[in-house]
């Protein structure tokens, strides 16, 4: 008779995504809860990573109009048309591109923001309460993004 | 003679809590310290997740007066009166229930706090700077809340 | 012939550093690949956290006209010269020490920023997107500052 034990899992994926706004909210919610259901891990942690500096990772409910809101708060909070040095071609002389993009507000709206956000997992899936949604936030789109996701834990093997 | 070696060690709690106040700040510290210290962890990490939407998991001083500031700044950021959408029953069709609440404000505040907060142990002992305190953070209430806490590291047995 | 087998690794460092502002960005991702590769960990997570309540972790661009925009939104977010009640010393009766700093502006500005903030390791490196760089930002300078730093993971031995 051979008796399970647990073993240290550790897995690390990245995931591709297109957004279509400037500013949107993409629900990753069910292609990690995948995630964690094919790496077998009983007990652990997820930490979900943006690769951007114009985008973040949070956590809230689903709900359109809500989503709506957030825009609104992002929008009053740092205003898309104020002026940012960052985007001051007559001041600027670090980190320019070809296709230089006018994206200081993006960057202080993700400074409000997590750039990860780590999750427990328990039974084998994500500990989420009822309304919980984890959404990647877009905040300079359209644009191809990119994600990276660890995850740590204990599995029976 | 035996050598202790160590191994790895993974644990879920849920704890659950009743707030009393629109907004509250309750000081969970003392309790997390004493889950660290049952589990016999040597040296790892906590990672402590809210399971709501309209509440978060921060790390600050815990001074009255500045609880107080806080509450403020919250209230000065997004403002309680505001039009929320979210709130709107004309407009409203997803994720509707019996008992809806009016608390667009408390989701567009969680958007601004952490859902969840990862803390270092060391020693036995979560790593706390000589002011800092854990807080769960009420936005929505007086309710039932649950958090999630999952430990992880080095066990010495 | 011997087989490599992967073992779990769990590693805690302070480090030590000192500001020179007020508000002020310190770029301390060179420092972090370093403890990442020093410590042979192939895969894993690294967590850091800030011991103070006045300073925040957080990742962004080192653009230094931007971090000059960072400074300016949280001065208009939270106004320096605003009234806060952590301030008024006809008030205070908690936590009060000699050198006693009004601060209530920085405390404020902290909790909008991440105490901790977790990335994931893969290939004995941090993953990290082209332009982010991690941060420890002082709020409340010029002060001496500490930083926990806990890396977990698979390591080949």
């Amino acid at each position: 008779m051979e008796t399970l034990t647990p073993a240290l899992a550790c897995r690390h994926f990245r995931v591709q995504m297109s957004t279509s706004g400037p500013t949107e909210f993409i629900d990753i919610t069910d292609r990690l809860q995948q995630l964690v259901a094919d790496a077998s891990l009983g007990i652990g942690i997820v930490n979900v990573q943006t690769l951007h500096t114009t985008t973040a990772i949070v956590v809230n409910e689903h709900e359109p109009l809500l989503l709506t809101d957030f825009r609104a708060m992002l929008e009053a909070a740092v205003p898309d048309d104020a002026r940012y040095r960052h985007d001051d071609a007559a001041l600027r002389t670090v980190n320019l591109t070809a296709d230089e993009r006018r994206n200081g507000h993006a960057h202080c709206r993700a400074l409000m923001l997590p750039t990860a956000t780590a999750l427990n997992i328990s039974g084998g899936r994500l500990i989420l309460g009822r309304w919980q949604r984890i959404f990647f936030v877009e905040l300079d789109g359209p644009r191809d993004r990119e994600i990276s996701i660890l995850l740590f834990g204990e599995a029976w093997r």
